[in-house]
């Protein structure tokens, strides 16, 4: 593997992007093709080599060492076989890195999409020289991943760093995963809005309904953001509920962790950017561990990129490491 | 490290002991003495020092290899140093480990009961044979500990693995600790007893009034255990809320660390030797991680004895690893 430069693969429901990355973690070039889920097998592989494809031909330096893929889980990262994603019903039990490595004869990995995010911040972004690092990204779910001495803790079977469905209130809504209190059914995107919404239902007044026309319905977490920063009392009411519930869940990270580092990614982590120092002042009274206010607390150095990051983060470490009998190599 | 022997001491706020340990974990033999808890260093330690010299004038083979020692944190398992434990505090900052390798000439390794404790079961007990191993202790209070790949897991500053502290109520009652739920308010003995109470005190009828003579004050985890055996209604409630949180909390980490295997110790998971099942089966609602039914959760191997066995264990893991950097050498 002495290639510098190495393509990776973010898979979505909706859309396939591919990235050429450099060994700094630079991704110098970008292509996006759609992406058939609920087709068959092949069409689905189909999207994602068209996406590689883009960039091997548009590439100026086209000597690619490996290529990295994200994906939703659950899957398999050690054989790289995708299980049963909710959201890619064409592939059942399917080799996705050996398919891949197949097509294009260089080494394939694949893992989800938080885990290999988590590892980007690692090898190249926020959270570069630490060593136990805890990744999540809050966005319209809130995914996890945990980096221990550089790298991805995976667990027994593969799905550790599920922390989104940590639960923090035992007697709380109902997620659609089944459990009751999940930090991601009160601190997502989402649930930010629906706190909100339940508020302007109980007849509170407030600028969240200027914003969306006197349609309560309609109000978004990004609303609220809006709205607090205007001072609004109910906007500010739901952005308190929303640190509390996080702090109390990094509370618990942290007591059963003790992280180096927490980077948080995604669109509501950019809400909370400058408050950040209220989530760490919090942190007092919601873990037993005596440094956790000098555990820096982060924004992730990748946004919308963050899955092709991760994607090849995840070629990067094993060409780095010793790790490389995980990796699917053929020919 | 030729010998075969070591010797595990667990000290504890009015007791030191110390037991004479076989590369198979047995404990071929016992020592006790007081713990001056409340006096100067020097107490403190001779204390530890008797029990030591107890075990070595009766051991028919007094080829001791080194000293483990587990002791109430917070300490620095890396260099041995006790910071300031709340129930010790004879010592602060007080370099425990250096002090014993001083005194005996053999090497001496320090870390928190818990810990001790999840490695003994993963060297010699109920975890023998796995990789990632959750421990917990559930009695008094919740410790626990996590083993990673056969090494205590100890996070950044060695303040990993207080799972006892993590909350799944975030408006429950709050712990001595300061936060609010925590699985030890909840769930330890005192957390079963208190409930059990507040039952009574709202007027309603219980098998546990007889137990305790009329005093519902005087009502313990024992009484609810042996009332719930009898068929007594609130008891039965009281277990199964019990229950619930444990599965809550145990489902928390189940979809963060994804272990091999959970291991319960202490008199709470004693009461609930027979009701594993009811957990395990709750798990399908408590947690995403796909495989949850088929890990494991059992009893300890070490009761009592689980401090001097961890001691023991964290000198044998370290002799039996290379991990002889993190211990203390002296002569």
């Amino acid at each position: 593997m002495s290639g510098k430069l190495v393509i990776g693969v973010d898979i979505g429901g909706t859309k396939v992007a591919a990235g050429l990355v450099s060994a700094q973690g630079e991704i110098l070039q970008q292509a996006r093709v759609p992406m058939v889920s609920t087709g068959d097998a092949a069409t689905g592989l189909a999207a994602v080599t068209r996406a590689v494809r883009d960039i091997l031909r548009n590439a100026r330096d086209p000597q690619v060492s490996a290529i990295g893929v994200c994906c939703p889980g659950p899957l398999d990262p050690k054989t790289g076989v995708v299980i049963n994603p909710p959201n890619l019903t064409c592939w059942r039990q399917f080799p996705l890195a050996d398919a891949i490595a197949q097509t294009f004869g260089i080494p394939v990995a694949v893992d989800n999409d938080a885990n290999a995010a988590a590892l980007a911040e690692t090898l190249w972004g926020a959270a570069s020289g630490y060593r136990h690092v805890f990744y999540g990204t809050i966005g319209t779910g809130i995914g996890t991943g945990i980096v221990l001495d550089g790298r991805i803790y995976e667990g027994a079977t593969g799905a550790a760093g599920e922390g989104g469905h940590m639960g923090i209130d035992i007697n709380g809504p109902t997620c659609p995963c089944g459990k009751r209190g999940c930090i991601e059914v009160l601190a997502s995107g989402p649930g930010i809005a629906k706190r909100a919404r339940k508020k302007l239902m109980d007849g509170r007044n407030s600028k969240l309904l200027e914003l969306s026309h006197g349609n309560s319905e309609d109000v978004t977490s990004e609303m609220v953001s809006q709205a607090y920063r205007s001072g609004d009392v109910v906007a500010t009411e739901v952005m308190q509920e929303t640190l509390r519930a996080l702090a109390y869940w990094l509370g618990n990270i942290i007591d059963l962790l003790d992280p180096d580092i927490i980077v948080l990614g995604g669109g509501v982590a950019n809400m909370f950017r400058d408050l950040l120092d209220d989530i760490r002042r919090r942190l007092r009274g919601a873990c037993v561990n005596p440094s956790a206010q000098h555990i820096p607390i982060v924004l992730a150095r990748y946004g919308e990129d963050a899955g092709i990051a991760g994607a090849a983060a995840l070629v990067r470490a094993q060409a780095a490491s010793s790790a490389v009998a995980t990796l699917t190599q053929t020919k």
